[in-house]
């Protein structure tokens, strides 16, 4: 048996260390990340993935402890992810992770995760795909993912999972008025925190018109609800929204659908990526890619038509195939 | 001579139509996209570029206008490129066009150009980069690219020009405070706008308490500065800045380093989003790449391990070099 596989054992018995090691690899993504979700690939598909999104200081972190804690009497095992896409300077999420450990470390049947990364260009939404996988494959009923901030980073992770709760506070203001068509395209439920403060029944009217006007699906029309996460009051509610949604997306197809779509994205996405790595390695040697970069370098030719150029011209495709065909650069 | 070519000469004899004609084909990208970029690459180089970025509410346009004015007083040509990626739903590009032609519809040397989209991933940044080379052809020594909001995509953007101004308000709160770090990361100067209201001068301390933790270049500490832009204080401040900015990056020699390095990102970027699009197309026939994508659908395999085994192996290469040297084929 490989350590991989003794890992994955180990994790799958509740090794929480063993958990957090393979977690630690497919973070990191390369090969390695591709042989632990390889040796996962059979025990995933069972856990749903819950999205909690909304701006700073909405009360975001509050409203998932309560919810981990509805779905942990339920006797569900819970995974919670807390992805902060924002700067390392700020330390957001190891920070919320410290608070809410106050509450769950004792509990077993709780596993929090952070990922804090500085705000790349696609990277992090893959290493959530990949770390929810493997959270998956360890026995977890439930994944709450958490996300700091209402930025295009967390739409994108939003994007993978099965229901999207937006948590808003009535006194929001102005910027998040102007996000909120953003999220009106990824919710699929609409909570009101720190509903007892002046202004959150205008909120949800100006979310309902605003659902009114909008195109929702057949099968489901998001809800709006007040909230007070913080004294537990409307949590019961939340969690029963959840559970339609999911019942809904199960019985219109769309549960499937939807995951089966997002595995062709990451497929295409992944291989997009890693196009763009080796096509980077070859223009490092020499050969034609290497030449058409330095005309454009040195300001000869225009970046975009240059690349237009390359990649509708075999030469280069030539000499990727040869890197592959020598036994010395396969990886 | 061709269309393009005379729509070219047009745009460089200061034909605002041909111009906007122009960017509309850059925009929409692809072969087009590519042609209009070869054609005008010749003229590109001369321009200077301004970001401005910061909340909704800070004051960005009136800045922006301002700065405009001043420019337009020193002679020179002003290009204005005001940058939405949030939802069309909001429209907010579109309105700040018409606040601002008031000031500037009637003189000739002030164009204005509005770019707003669907939060997608990258394509914004792309679109950007490539109306500011054709701006650039069209004989402007100033543009000033103004974003709406403070997410990725805007820090995405910024990336693009030569200065940075990040616009703050004294009553920001929290929702920017949690953002100042990234801010921190792209900005050349902050100003601190409607510093009539209270605690204009708390967030310079802030700003300034921030910039002497952090790593700042040898030849460049970014300055703060109190602003009222619809008054008209300060703006004659910023415009000094901005110019000792920009000798400064020249003086040390970043100006030629930041444009070169911009270059080659956008030849890598680009030939991986085209690899992408040639990836997909060659998974709708039938071959390698359409057999493992059905298994990928079908849950047989890992998406992520399964795009690493394809791009690691020579079938696909060999598919897609067939395809180039199929002249039906060819663009």
């Amino acid at each position: 048996m490989s350590a991989l596989d003794q890992w994955v054992t180990q994790m799958r018995a509740g090794d929480r260390r063993a958990l957090a090691r393979l977690l630690t690899i497919v973070e990191r993504g390369g090969p390695n990340a591709a042989a632990v979700l390889a040796a996962t690939h059979q025990y995933t598909g069972r856990a749903y993935v819950i999205g909690i999104t909304g701006p700073p200081g909405a009360g975001k972190s509050t409203t998932v402890d309560r919810l981990a804690a509805l779905y942990r009497a339920a006797g569900k095992e819970v995974g919670i992810l807390a992805v902060d896409p924002t700067s390392p300077f700020t330390g957001g999420a190891f920070l919320g992770d410290r608070i809410r450990m106050q509450d769950h470390y004792l509990d077993k049947g709780v596993f929090i995760r952070s990922m804090a990364t500085r705000g790349g260009t696609g990277g992090l939404p893959r290493m959530v795909k990949a770390s929810l996988r493997v959270l998956d494959a360890s026995n977890k009923d439930i994944i709450i993912v958490e996300t700091v901030g209402v930025g295009q980073t967390e739409v994108d992770v939003m994007r993978v999972v099965d229901s999207v709760v937006v948590v808003l506070v009535p006194e929001a203001g102005d910027a998040i008025q102007t996000q909120k068509a953003g999220l009106l395209e990824i919710a699929d439920i609409f909570a009101v925190n720190k509903a007892d403060r002046p202004g959150a029944g205008r909120l949800i009217t100006e979310l309902e018109a605003m659902l009114n006007l909008a195109d929702t699906m057949p099968w489901w029309r998001p809800p709006t609800l007040e909230l007070q996460a913080s004294n537990n009051v409307g949590v019961d509610k939340l969690y029963g929204l959840i559970e339609e949604h999911h019942a809904a997306l199960e019985s219109s197809g769309n549960l499937a659908k939807k995951r089966q779509e997002r595995q062709r994205q990451e497929f295409f996405s992944t291989l997009e990526e890693e196009a763009g790595t080796l096509l980077k390695r070859l223009a490092d040697r020499q050969g034609s890619l290497a030449t058409v970069l330095s005309r454009v370098e040195s300001g000869k030719e225009d970046p975009f038509v240059a690349a237009m150029q390359v990649i509708n011209n075999g030469a280069f495709l030539r000499e990727w195939l040869a890197t592959i065909e020598q036994p010395a650069d396969s990886p």
